[in-house]
């Protein structure tokens, strides 16, 4: 583990980089933002720890009227459990007994639900409650337009639907429908046409389930691209945002422009300026993710970060004074903020520039 | 940290995953190679730990005949060295007086180096070997084509070394000339052209130095797509390739094909195939580094890791028989090996496909 960058107390100048910096004021104005948007809209709010995997940020959320968290994996489930957080849905398929038995054993301790898609997979979830004497909850994972996992919406959902309700192991817990790939559509305008066709084919399926007996606790999806549309649209009762604590360079090419602000940075030096017009800092892609395009320097828009390498990253650097100095600090803002936070060990806290707390991204890296 | 996810004497099937895995055989012979490679050449390999950043298998390293190790970062030397690696190259400018401090500390303890580009980063790191009335070698990183860090070559790399030798506090070690770009160039006529431009500017600036008195112990660089170059081109005296011990799926790019063959792999399972011709695994790329292109997937030429999202890979499979069972496990060939690494706490060193040895990937994350 990485030794803490910062201690409370200390300036931004003096933290150690490359470090991950939250600005304490933007991340409470984004909570407050989003419980008050969920309060009004009359939906849950199931706050998707895969972005902070700390169970410190879960109980802000909590304190703000959040029931629960998503995770996706087990190893994330079992640290939110040992933090305190007593409700927490795998918004996942989990595959393999040694995985299972670690989540039927959690639901001893907190609450716990996960998803499924595949008969079989029913069959060992089964057989991991069966063992610990517990009843585990299950929620069906419908494709809704991503692609990615989940059975078909209709009839394919019903059969997985009533195998979990027939099971005296099992409690069949709703339908998980996550459309991922609508979050980062540019315009409003796809959003909403993707989010519809989502929410009509969900609809009808919690339809044909309530025509079998099966009424659905939670019908649960949304991001922070889409929430607003999923809320309003009166099929999906759970929100299950995650990004809008922290946002990212990728979130803010979406038109228009979120009202969450970006709270999270990742604090660079530069190391080398050896070429008018050209810096070099030390974060690359070993330390910011950037699967979704490179970050941008906060505050300096004649400043490009234009490639990175595992551990450098270069700086374009526009116009006459086009100059960085060795030393000098930059925050950067990260182009994909889920993948960049599991980069890092501590969470650096800080409010008007002065560290105000170092606290663990506890579930970093448990992929398992 | 992760739970490590297997114990010796499992088959490779009972796994978790996503897990690293090396396959030991391969592994040595990568290692046999090399070190055969640089005693005919007459060149020291001073192995680069970016790669792996393990004492163990830096010892692997040193037993046949390493020299020591290079590292990027401060936290990487000081694992390192707290393993018993007792020579140890930071390849890379230290910006900072934290960082300083903690190296000028680490030279009590293991032989210590580091480069520097710059005037005023070469007095910070005076002052910090002052301070632990140690002597700090530096050597002078020059830009040989990559157009990252390093002065020029000729009389801005003279000035910085006669800077170092002045001072009583510091050692001017030689010359570092890296030159990434090179490495993965596709064609072994581009890599040739570009280390012989990199090789003929640094053959001059040795000589510059020479006759300003001041001779370059140590003139590193090279890497594993390269070496051969430069290990035969007389100029350069110690080689720091890392890659050739696991490789990955961007150097089988390369042509002619490389003499090392692939030893790393990330296991992963099929957690979801609700649609004929696509299957889902539980490795996306905040598991595998994706920044040089998707995976391959071992041995199955019929499969395509067509897309990563956070912690789904999505799988395109061919032909008639186009189904993957959910629970199936398959081996994925990184396609950058370096930061791939980084997101694992543990390695699963297998022989013949039953775990041998579980080992730490002791200097991961350390990015300060």
């Amino acid at each position: 583990m990485q030794r803490p960058p910062a201690e409370p107390g200390m300036s931004e100048d003096q933290i150690d980089t490359p470090a991950l910096v939250i600005d304490l004021d933007t991340l409470e104005s984004n909570l407050d933002a989003m419980a008050a948007y969920c309060k009004e809209a009359g939906v849950r709010l199931r706050a998707h720890a895969k972005t902070h995997k700390s169970p410190v940020i879960a109980r802000w959320q909590a304190l703000r009227g959040a029931v629960g968290q998503c995770v996706q994996k087990v190893g994330e489930a079992e640290v939110l459990a040992w933090g305190g957080v007593d409700d927490i849905l795998v918004s996942n398929e989990v595959i393999g007994p040694q995985k299972l038995a670690r989540l039927a054993a959690l639901s001893r301790m907190s609450t716990v639900a996960l998803c499924a898609d595949d008969i079989h997979g029913i069959e060992q979830i089964e057989a991991a409650a069966q063992f610990v004497s517990s009843r585990l909850t299950v929620l069906v994972e419908i494709n809704v337009g991503s692609g990615r996992c989940g059975v078909d919406p209709g009839a394919p959902a019903i059969v997985l639907a009533q195998r979990i309700a027939r099971s005296k192991h099992l409690v069949f817990g709703g339908l998980q429908a996550y459309h991922g790939g609508a979050q980062h559509m540019r315009l409003s305008g796809e959003r909403e046409t993707a989010v519809g066709i989502a929410s009509e084919m969900t609809r009808r399926t919690v339809e044909q389930l309530s025509k079998a007996g099966l009424p659905c606790p939670v019908v649960g999806g949304a991001g922070t691209g889409t929430f607003a549309i999923e809320a309003l649209g009166g099929v999906y009762n759970e929100i299950q945002a995650g990004s809008y604590v922290f946002m990212d360079a990728d979130y803010s090419r979406n038109q228009p422009p979120s009202a969450f602000r970006q709270s999270l940075f990742v604090l660079a030096t530069v190391m080398s300026a050896a070429r008018d017009g050209v810096a070099v800092v030390d974060c690359g892609h070993k330390g910011m993710a950037i699967d979704s395009g490179m970050p941008f320097v906060d505050g300096r828009e004649d400043i490009v970060y234009s490639s990175a390498s595992d551990e450098h990253g270069t700086l374009r650097i526009d116009g006459t004074g086009n100059r960085l100095s060795v030393g000098e600090r930059l925050r950067l803002v990260p182009g994909h903020c889920d993948p960049t936070v599991d980069r890092y060990d501590w969470y650096v806290g800080v409010r008007n520039r002065r560290v105000e707390m170092v606290f663990p991204v506890a579930a970093r890296g448990m992929m398992q």
